[in-house]
């Protein structure tokens, strides 16, 4: 199975992510061979499920802050397939930037943001692999448990 | 209007921006075609307007907020314009990351980062047109209420 | 003395940095001229010394930050030697990212992370000149006290 043939047959893939009526930016820029996606989170379409709102620590437990993870990553990924037509045309991922919203003494980011990594490793492969920042933070925007940027290298 | 006379025509623009001497970093770096901004904040010249110190949520209104963002982008263009001679050798601009200064309830840090965001649309139209992740955290260099850097593809 | 002799040089260095064993991604991508290396921390090998546990502004003294920041310089550079062969193959510094755990009234960020800027420069000289960010976070990983990624230019 090609990239894009197995992130389509992933189960519960959200609709493809739209800009926030609030904010004014772009979800993709393309520079040279780079990709760059906006910082995304654990939405569904324009909802955001309630599991998914909160800080770990408090609301949430790192089990779901993974599952948070992973739906951020699949909406990182139906960006970057809007932006190529198809994940077909990623060459590698380069780096993701996740940020958990938490409480104070949570010192749990890395198992959060293993959710969006394992996913990029198990569409991508060894092309998957990249660097990364698990940081902490004490709020996101709408309360999203968190919230992950990623840079792409295009074929 | 050319970009640079746009943005020389803008009310209140702060003085260039320099480094704090507390600091041992540069405020901008060429490598290839692209210009990275160290992060920058709202201030003029030395001087941080006692109305941007603080928290949202706490300290600041939404829209105090949004002025100290979009003071902060002002900074980020006057670094690009030194380094570039004239805003007019911008290509476009690939990306900015907005860190809010907030209360653990904080939620609206998109509307404060829409500051900047709206001023570099304002000013380069299509161009502007970014990348960006905005995040709160829970304490900023000299009590800043927002800090932004930008990454800009040159000419 | 070359870059890669003065670095050696170094009193204290740490054991060269690997993965740590919760999470699942890799220490650093090369990418054209550019090698990204993920967020390190204060580190001793596998060991986190006791004193660079915590937060600024209640468990540990701005000096100590200043440390922990330098020891975590000394981490990503280990991991740019390991990529390159050797740090006679660094062009420049071109970025990094500073994240400082710490007390919600906080506000000396900066002093934090010129430990590892510092270093750069020691090391570099002029081609250590970076820009930069130094943000707040009231949370880290493993309750290291700083977290930083760093961006490289190749020869």
């Amino acid at each position: 199975m090609t990239y894009d043939q197995k992130f389509m047959a992933l189960k519960d893939l959200p609709p493809t992510p739209t800009v926030p009526k609030v904010a004014n930016y772009i979800l993709f820029r393309k520079s040279d061979k780079e990709l760059i996606l906006s910082g995304n989170g654990p939405l569904r379409g324009d909802k955001i499920p309630s599991e998914y709102l909160g800080k770990l620590g408090k609301d949430l437990t790192v089990k779901q802050g993974y599952n948070a993870s992973r739906l951020t990553g699949m909406n990182l990924l139906l960006v970057a397939r809007e932006a190529l037509g198809t994940l077909d045309n990623v060459d590698y991922i380069i780096n993701i930037e996740g940020s958990v919203n938490c409480m104070d003494d949570f010192t749990d980011q890395a198992s959060v943001v293993n959710g969006c990594s394992d996913l990029l490793i198990e569409i991508f492969g060894e092309n998957g692999k990249h660097t990364r920042s698990a940081l902490g933070c004490n709020a996101l925007a709408f309360n999203i448990c968190v919230e992950i940027s990623m840079t792409i290298r295009m074929k």
